[in-house]
């Protein structure tokens, strides 16, 4: 009988020994369970993602090697595969390796280092790494033989991918050594359409070289991502035969590559990749709403916060942020302030306490009407004396509301212990900077910065039906349309929407999906026939003026996407820039 | 007779049709003068640096190689050396090499592709580009063979550098070829002890191979980088010929590889480089003023703006930029702006005036008296109805101070054509998170930033001694312990300095440099002899308690270092994230 323990668990970067304890009571627990072998994560005692923290504070590396001969130490009766930045101690190559230690009976058999290393997206392993010239390392327990690998040398597969990244496909070599099993290190982030990849990927290669395949990965959040965890194990045929919690740690126990199935978030069970932009989210709501909360609950909890303050507008982000805080971090713990002034409609008012009754949240209100009229009369006064254009732009008074709304908010927070500011704004307002500086885009965490606005409202739709407490969103919320409520229009009578302001969000997302996911710039969105065109009729012009205006302020926002707070990767591409490293000083839409 | 043009020109990255019209215009000018050749920096018609922008709006590449063809056309009886991103239309290869297109009477006749891939700090080319096969180029002109490389190609000399990053030595391998004459072409960002690198590196070897040495560098602002020009000519002894101007784009004519040497900033004359940390930063000192003028014309031009508006508090920090800003745009494009409180001394408000005077800038006074009344009372009110600590917490109350600040500076900006709000926190005080997010740590743009506070006093004395007009800013401001005069000391009778918040800034900018030069950790610092100590007595246990404290105090700023404004990398090191890859999400003090 053999016994694994596929140990997904979750790191800091450079807390050595937050990793290393963690680590060493995995192993321990392992053996209390007698398990042949207990495996980790790539990366997990120096954690990950790291950035440059190694190439700054090199004694890190050292204090990690010395955790490495202590975990070594517990190896008696069990083999542990760790994770580490090992040194190369070599003039000529790059100072380390992206390894995996193979400790055994108090010994360290033998070192996996990575072959591949993925410099693309938020993957900067080539900063780092040199590349092993080798690939991979067979290791034989109780007759079996088990071919270990780090993450990318495993995703190269030539039968799979119409396109291949690297030339060489390190399982192909791998399995010259006959391995039986895979072990496959990871340290994989979730994104959109990536566990249905990933599936289809892994269960095609156990079957194609009819070997098992044990996946291990890591769970938790890191720099604006999420690591989703869900380790899982497929047979010789392909078939899945156990699978860890998804998002959080777990210690899973395989024996004789079989174990628990745990959930997965709805809509991935359907293996299909979904290859157009759709305004169904359904597929990937579930996941959507699982990844936030991961992301909000790790970096509070990293952090050392606890609590959250948002201001509560009575609008659809401010909403659905304060369900998704409330789900994170209970709802004892979730301060939702409503600050109105003279121009907010007393529905508005009216929904948020709804809101924040409904979730039993904290509710505060505080109108700022004297602030405003305070700044804006010694401004004013100001504005005579300067070449400015005395009011007659709405912009500024409507960002010195949602400043003062920010400054209220991070008083809150200076003032009470652990308790972090949230900003609100969504990836459709971010890409057009439709979103004040200092305002609204400002806050300790962002948590909704990549779901853009029509997959908002198919969340806040989810929400109200998958919680356990039903409609937990007010209807009016859902039904009226978006906008800040900063500026009213005197001839309609009610302040303008912020499709008014911009196009139609159905539009501006379909835009942003071609843009990210095909890289679409004006000549083909001009051409392309948009989903919002099959039940509006729209003229070419209108078409056009809409993307010309995308480009134009998606150009002008850049400097917004470069101070947005820390947030959370949510789709298959994004703006923050951990994944896209986005200059400024650019110009990117060439139209011609 | 041969004549050879250093083009150093200043680009955009991904505005093709801008650096193309500069590339057209120069490569006209230089046949009107019968020019043999005109050699571009690295990557001149792509622009750089660029970031992720072409893998995202792949089109880019297409508009590139189309104007690179109508550049071709024009180098009849010329040769062109024109850097620009090339694909290498493989499958099995990364999909671009950084190249150099030989132009010459309308045909592209060769290719020089960079073979060294620097990606550490600001430098990322690994992720982007394929590495040559091939080393450098030779061509021929009038019996002078010339040896073509590409920016890091000519930077990994054997007997220059104590440790090579590099196995390979271009250069090395070029002289193969027996070249008469090397010619590098660089995209090659200014920082501190560069230059006196860079001479002695080009130098020794001219002199080591008897080659003429050509450098053509690009001039200018890009993403926190500034580009330092000054393209050169070595002869085959070593001895320099011809330079071009520092900081800004220059035609420069060379007949038979000699003309003009423009000046060099005051200091960097003396070939030695500083090894140690001192607190004599004179040699430094014109190098760091043109970087930062070059960074803030820069920046206000390639995106548009012309104005300036910032927060004049009668302190250091807000003096030197109002100078450096003053020089920059012109003073009549500065609008200083005084926004005392009660707290805020008579001495410091006259101080900030004066400063506005003796610059000429615009000068106007808001007290925020009020603002901060009604903040606080409403805040009050809401604090007794939270778990919040009524006020004891100073920052709160100083919190909002800078906050209003800020919100007065961004309204002025919103109504004002091309007006930027600037961002006046200092390397020093962003190190340990002494700036205030939304306050003093918020604009558009953040000049000083990389600038330390121990320094920023040596560069207002520069300030006040080498410009035309002497003593612009008031003895007083020199002299006055920095303090952000936000928190009043009832025993003192005074507001509290920033030395009395946090250390004495010598002891804290020696930590800095150690940390940014040396890697030192906790351990190293403990042991080190720092200079402070020479002439202050403090105790072990004093010194242990600033260290422990700097370490605490930074890894908490790691969330203000990543929404720092744009801004401007000047030292040898930094804490900009172009720069320094830092996951806030992390663990760095090992203290053990």
């Amino acid at each position: 009988m053999s016994k694994i323990i596929l140990a997904q668990i979750d790191t800091v970067a450079g807390d050595i020994f937050h990793n290393s304890a963690k680590i060493k009571e995995t192993i321990n627990k392992a053996k209390e369970k007698n398990a042949n072998m207990v495996i980790f994560p790539e990366l997990a005692l120096f954690g990950y993602p790291f950035g440059d923290i190694f190439a700054r504070h090199k004694s890190l590396i050292k204090f990690q090697l010395k955790e490495l001969e202590e975990i070594k130490k517990l190896t008696n009766n069990i083999t542990a595969l760790v994770g580490y930045v090992e040194p190369t101690n070599s003039e000529n190559k790059k100072p380390y390796y992206n390894s995996i230690a193979i400790l055994q009976n108090g010994k360290q058999i033998s070192t996996v280092r990575k072959k591949l290393l993925p410099s693309y997206c938020e993957f900067n392993d080539n900063r780092y790494f040199e590349p092993s010239q080798e690939t991979g390392e067979i290791i034989e327990i109780e007759n079996e033989r088990y071919g270990i690998i780090v993450c990318e040398d495993g995703f190269n597969d030539k039968d799979f991918f119409e396109h291949n990244i690297y030339m060489c496909d390190p399982i192909e070599e791998l399995m010259k050594k006959k391995p039986t099993t895979i072990i496959n290190c990871s340290s994989s982030p979730s994104r959109a359409r990536k566990e249905q990849l990933k599936h289809n990927l892994l269960s095609s290669i156990a079957k194609k070289y009819k070997v098992n395949y044990i996946y291990v990965n890591q769970a938790g959040y890191g720099d604006n991502l999420c690591f989703d965890g869900a380790s899982r194990i497929y047979d010789l045929n392909g078939n899945l035969k156990l699978r860890g919690k998804f998002f959080e740690e777990d210690f899973i126990e395989a024996v004789n590559f079989q174990g628990k199935i745990e959930n997965i978030p709805k809509g991935l069970e359907q293996r299909n990749e979904i290859k157009d932009f759709s305004l169904d989210y359904f597929n990937d709501l579930d996941r959507t709403y699982q990844t936030i909360l991961c992301g909000i609950r790790g970096y509070f909890r990293k952090t050392g916060f606890q609590k959250a303050v948002l201001g509560l507008s009575g609008g659809l982000d401010s909403s659905v942020c304060a369900v998704l805080l409330a789900d994170a971090l209970g709802k004892e713990n979730v301060y939702g302030i409503s600050m109105p002034t003279k121009i907010t409609s007393l529905n508005s008012k009216k929904d948020a306490q709804i809101l924040a009754n409904n979730l039993g949240i904290h509710f505060l209100e505080i109108p700022i009407n004297k602030e405003i009229e305070i700044f804006s009369n010694e401004l004013k006064d100001i504005f005579r004396q300067i070449d400015a254009e005395q009011y007659t732009k709405s912009t500024t008074f409507e960002n010195i509301q949602a400043r003062s709304r920010a400054t209220i908010l991070w008083s809150i927070s200076n003032e009470c212990k652990f308790m972090l500011p949230i900003a609100t704004s969504d990836k459709s307002e971010l890409y057009i900077g439709y979103a004040t500086i200092n305002g609204d885009m400002s806050g300790g965490f962002a948590p909704i910065a990549d779901v853009t606005k029509t997959k908002l409202f198919a969340l806040a739709d989810f929400l109200n039906t998958n919680r356990p407490i039903k409609n937990v969103i007010p209807k009016n919320i859902l039904e009226k349309p978006p906008g800040a409520e900063l500026k009213f229009d005197e001839q309609k009578g009610r302040t303008v929407t912020a499709e008014e302001d911009n196009m139609p969000y159905p539009f501006l997302d379909e835009i942003i999906w071609f843009v990210e996911n095909r890289n679409y710039g004006y000549e083909e969105l001009k051409k392309h026939k948009f989903k919002y065109e099959t039940n509006n009729l729209i003229s070419q012009e209108q078409k056009e003026s809409w993307i010309l205006k995308f480009f134009d302020k998606s150009q002008k926002a850049l400097f917004k996407w470069h101070i947005l707070p820390p947030s959370i990767i949510v789709d298959a591409k994004s703006i923050n820039i951990t994944e896209y490293h986005h200059p400024i000083i650019s110009k990117y839409s060439m139209i011609g």
